[in-house]
């Protein structure tokens, strides 16, 4: 039987999601509890990783096991320490495929703007100066559509291999001094929602144009934009199995 | 010279603020910095201690040097972790003493009562069951106004001690699933928040009565009370050197 599950995660003391031979990550921290509830050895899939200090709200894997087990989401939850959550767990039918399946990813990049805050320092980007959310909007236009975004990644790729990807909607909000930035997509690159997040701070801060972003777009150059936002402001909130709807939240 | 520093923190890393021979504490790390600064040993007074893991918005204490540095905060801060904040340093005349002086002080707890989140869970108490919010502000009022507080408390004390305290005003608000308590008080014993704040949640779950509560109070009995709230919801939010004022937010 194949399960789907939905998990959220403080990326504070992981090395990122993908299992690594020496550092603590989320997904050998999920195996390794899973494992203990259904006797055997597991392998999860999940629908793409996040690296280092991310932190997730809707990561989606799925796994097998012939296993039945009643009420698994609490049995799981039971085996996994405070900073990872399985929030639902579903059985699917074999063809369901969590990273081939997904149709878009909605991150979360968060900023605060206001005054430092020890109590956010892991889970926000601290800007002091004051960003001007208008030029970030008009700004962020500029990764609206099927675009091919080699010049924001980070990914040690094939010549051949395919760096188009379509963002849907990028949405920035501003609550009292904390800015979020949602970026729905149909797959993102690696680094890639950091690298223009931090163009949109730069933006913000007019250090950089809207004409100077685009340029750097249209270049197709991995060495044309050395920026890239730190890691603990972003979230992975959401990955959709259904297509992206243009007034969906 | 004497000045006086408000001050945020993280509190998870720290086992609370008064300096211990074995454990890092939130005053050992500030003195260390402070004398870096300064170049000689410092001994910093704070308002009141904070226990291990209680975080703070608006913490005070003072200190006193010769020596004259220019952008006291900035340097300070310079040389303190990323979980500990001097929000502001001012000059003080030598008769300012942080907790002689103060007033009033202002905690905040705050109450995850959605779907457990990995991200908050060192910034909030998570309470799974569905609290309600009229019995818990009814249940509040049992603690408003110049109380012998004996039953809340665990300040090991001769018997003679004060254990009298004002509450002026306690705030309960909801938003979204987050519950936030505030309190205003001219003083807090130990655990004394985390008590009431216990008691408040046992009255929005059903489990205990208003008159149950008064009882508790009335008994003027260590063992009377036996809640006690997780200390990760906890924020010392401010210490008020003026008068505390009804209508003050």
């Amino acid at each position: 039987m194949r399960y789907k599950c939905v998990v959220s995660y403080d990326g504070n003391r992981f090395a990122g999601w993908q299992k690594q031979a020496d550092d603590l990550t989320i997904q050998e921290t999920i195996e390794k509890a899973i494992s203990r509830i259904v006797n055997h050895e597991v392998v999860i899939v999940a629908s793409g990783r996040t690296d280092a200090k991310v932190h997730a709200l809707g990561q989606v894997f799925h796994f097998e096991t012939d296993k039945e087990i009643s009420n698994f989401q609490k049995a799981i939850n039971s085996q996994l320490p405070d900073d990872v959550y399985i929030r639902s767990v579903e059985e699917v039918t074999e063809d369901f495929h969590s990273r081939f399946d997904a149709k878009y990813k909605r991150y979360n990049y968060l900023i605060n703007n206001g005054e430092y805050n020890p109590c956010m320092a892991n889970y926000s980007c601290y800007i002091k100066e004051k960003l001007d959310i208008d030029l970030m909007k008009r700004a962020s236009e500029v990764f609206i559509g099927t675009l091919d975004f080699t010049s924001f990644n980070a990914t040690k790729l094939c010549e051949n291999e395919n760096q188009i990807r379509t963002i849907y909607k990028i949405e920035i909000t501003k609550k009292d001094d904390l800015i979020t930035i949602s970026y729905y997509g149909n797959g993102f690159l690696r680094y890639m929602v950091r690298m223009i997040t931090q163009t949109l701070i730069e933006a913000g801060l007019g250090s950089v144009s809207i004409s100077e972003i685009q340029k750097m777009l249209d270049k197709k150059d991995k060495t044309a934009c050395s920026y890239n936002a730190s890691a603990n402001g972003l979230y992975l909130v959401e990955v959709g199995y259904k297509e992206y709807q243009k007034n969906m939240e």
